[in-house]
This record gives C-alpha cells, sequence and structure tokens, in this order.
C-alpha cells in the first residue's frame, strides 16, 4: 500500500473519475482507518486501546494512523515526556468525519447486523434525552433527500469518462 | 483477503468491539467497493465501465462485486442471453447506502479536493432545483446533530472491551 499524501488532492490525479468520493477514500478507503476515527469518537486516544478496539494488526494501524495524520484527519498530541508519548486527536476535519460514521452505523445497524450492538441517544445532556433518529436533509429547501431526485453538475473536465451519470441515462461503451 | 461473508452479521464474531460500524466495513471497508456502490449510484452497471470510471485494477474490482453480492449489497441481472452477460444493480440494502456515499462526498469536497470537480442539485424535476446542502437532522426533536451531544448505551456484552464511549471518560488500560 502506498503511503496516502496530504490533502487536498487535486482529483484530476485520481485514477478514475476526478471525484470527492475518490479523493476522500484515498485517505479513508480502508477498514482499519475508519475504525481507528471511530475509536476516536468514543474517546479511546491510545494506540493500545486504538488496537484492542478495533482489531486491527498493529502494524497496519501504524500504517493507517500515520497516513491519517499525514492527511490532517488526526493529530497526535504529547501526553507524557519521558519517554515521551504521544495519543492521538481528531482534528476538525476529523470530527467532520461524524456523519461518514454516523452513516455506516445507521446502515449497519439495519443491514449488516443481526440485533443493533448499541443504541445512540441524543441530547444526553438534556431532560428529554431520546435515541437518536438521523434523517439528511436539505438546508435549502428543508425536505429529506431522497435517491434519484438529484443531478449532478459536472465542473471538473475528464470526470464523465465513460458513463452516464443517472439511471436510464445509459449508453454503450 | 477473505472473503466478505452474507450480511447480516454476528457482531460477537468481529475483531474489537461488537459494533455495527465494524459490521458494515466488513463488506464496504475498501475504496473499491465504495467507489464500485458509488458507480452503481451514477448509473454504470457493466463491469467494464465501472472498472474504467473507479480506477480499479480488474482483479481486484471481480473480488469486490462478488462479495458485494454475497452479502446482498448488488444483484446480478442478465441483460444478454448468448453469452450470457450480467449487469450489477444496487439492491434495496445497497441503495441505503446513498447517505454514506452522500457524506463522503460532502466531506471529500471539503476536506479532500482543491475544487468540488462536481456540485449536486437537489429535486433535478422540479422547477425550483437548488444544489444540495445536507444537513444531518434528528427525526425525534428536528434539530441537527452536533457532535458530542450524544451518549451511547451498550446493549451487546463485550462492546465496551478496554476504554471509555465518551471523551473525557478516560481510563487507565
Amino acid at each position: 500500500m502506498t503511503a496516502s499524501p496530504a490533502l487536498p488532492l487535486d482529483p484530476a490525479e485520481l485514477p478514475g473519475r476526478p471525484c470527492a468520493v475518490a479523493a476522500a477514500l484515498q485517505v479513508l478507503g480502508e477498514k482499519w482507518a475508519l475504525l481507528a476515527v471511530r475509536e476516536l469518537f468514543y474517546g479511546n486516544h491510545r494506540f493500545d486501546r486504538i488496537a484492542r478496539n478495533t482489531g486491527a494488526p498493529r502494524d497496519r494501524l501504524t500504517v493507517r494512523l500515520r497516513a491519517l495524520e499525514e492527511a490532517g484527519v488526526v493529530e497526535r498530541r504529547p501526553y507524557q515526556e519521558r519517554p515521551v508519548r504521544h495519543e492521538y486527536h481528531l482534528t476538525e476535519a476529523g470530527l467532520e468525519l461524524a456523519p461518514v460514521i454516523q452513516a455506516l452505523l445507521q446502515w449497519g445497524d439495519r443491514w449488516a447486523v443481526v440485533t443493533p450492538p448499541v443504541v445512540l441517544h441524543h441530547h444526553a445532556d438534556r431532560p428529554d434525552e431520546h435515541p437518536l433518529d438521523v434523517a439528511w436533509v436539505c438546508r435549502t429547501c428543508g425536505e429529506e433527500v431522497a435517491p434519484g431526485s438529484q443531478r449532478l453538475e459536472v465542473r471538473s473536465p475528464g470526470w464523465d469518462r465513460s458513463g452516464p451519470l443517472e439511471p436510464g441515462a445509459q449508453r454503450r461503451g
């Protein structure tokens, strides 16, 4: 595996479509990377604990954490001086991955596990705490986003290298 | 890489925390799997086109598509009889991955690319079409979900094997 580059990338340098999903997955597109991010959201900042709670082989976890650090998603902070030891923390970019983890959790609860192992509660600090049930809503019109109601406007040349953008618009390759 | 199992899984059999994120990533936790799903959302259903638009090596893409099929995320449908050829389509489980791709796209636009290569427009079929700007809203209280406002209720034994669930709740390992 090659080292992940620092973000942001020029998407024209990616294989396939120059696409922000692909650029994101250059850094995140591996199970251990996303599970390490999950552990940081859960408050586990030390290598040993991240390794134990993800089940990641230590050598691969080391590589992924270094890549996440180079990409600006996590940062190391010293917590001990002699010898120097570091903890991992999410940067601003890392904290903004919460919707990605949330979307994976919601999908996993519905499709990937027999019974949801955890339930997320919203507003833990208020008397009206309740189970979290996330909807994806468009800020402009206030409506829930349904699959198929979207149109892609391509701004980068080379994006549509060989195929259509929408179901039904298929043409022969 | 071992073959991905059919979903749903018993999360107690996973390494690390028995967690729905981990279960989801048993199938999706690899760049080519998620990029293949992206292409299916964009209406590209044939192997050649998925390979070209993802940049995935053909042998690895074959493995990932087979795993996605075994997990019930994609299905093959014949489009030609002699010789038999198949297209790939998202199942109901696959279509419900839209928020995962959407969250990766929104994060990638902000953090992983220099300039967003595409802009998503909402309600392409209506006169009030507008750029999509997705918020993550709790259906119960109608408020946007902010990081840190959540509490995890653990229902599966073994979930908290070695660490805290929330920042600040750290205990020594």
